[in-house]
């Protein structure tokens, strides 16, 4: 069983390292910050057939973003959980035409303690992220989804 | 400006040409019954770091695999249109292991009679599509997504 990262560094080796879709994005980590988490990557990988940012590159962005600023905030906490995407809900709203930038955080409201305490009496846990694209003039495309914890046996 | 694919050979190259990210992924087209279209792609390309296929990859075939329907019934209508996709939603229902098919058609109960009419009146119309990734015991993950068209001057 691969050991999770713990910090922005090793989840950019992580992700590279063990996702081909991702080293074919030229993704790369651009800032955490403790709450929100910044992936980036070139348009020229990412384009389709209208010159702009192909959805798929996208969506994929925004939910290893997601998955990325949940396993991330867990670590934070000590917390060593398998995390899977289970929902996610995306609109598109304007085409973008250079780098892909996407910001992931927990939503608005999101009681971590709650979740952390689910956690570990129920080995499993749900957390809602919200993740952006930001284009030249406002987010490209926004997304929410639910990312599935599950604690492992320490 | 490009032109649009007419039939499912078409439709693979045109995707090929233009989008890197599904020459990163060896999709390939593996049918189209002038209702339902399917795309497939093997594994290997598409692999996450639980060694199942990575929720970037799904949602990207199955979001080709609406585009391309949409493309599709509308060439077969004589229609030449630029279509996007403009909102989705995604549900993960159980890992996949295995090689992803998805396959994508028109929603249960769309009018593409009155589509055309909308489309060829304002010059754009929406259309939304059922796709699903299918697993070794049903499916792997569900996507109903909603596909703008906008008629090409001709």
């Amino acid at each position: 069983m691969l050991t999770m990262p713990h910090d922005a560094i090793a989840l950019e080796s992580y992700i590279l390292a063990h996702i081909p879709l991702a080293r074919a994005m030229q993704l790369r980590v651009a800032g955490w910050d403790g709450h929100c988490l910044q992936l980036a990557a070139p348009l020229a990988p990412n384009i389709n057939d209208k010159d702009c940012a192909f959805g798929g590159s996208l969506s994929g962005l925004m939910t290893l973003a997601g998955w990325g600023a949940t396993v991330l905030t867990l670590a934070a906490h000590g917390v060593e959980a398998d995390v899977f995407v289970a929902r996610s809900e995306i609109r598109y709203l304007s085409p973008l035409f250079g780098e892909l930038r996407a910001r992931a955080q927990a939503s608005p409201g999101t009681r971590i303690d709650t979740l952390l305490t689910t956690l570990r009496s129920r080995g499993k846990a749900r957390l809602r992220i919200e993740a952006a694209v930001i284009g030249a003039s406002g987010d490209a495309c926004v997304q929410n989804a639910d990312f599935a914890a599950r604690l492992r046996a320490s």
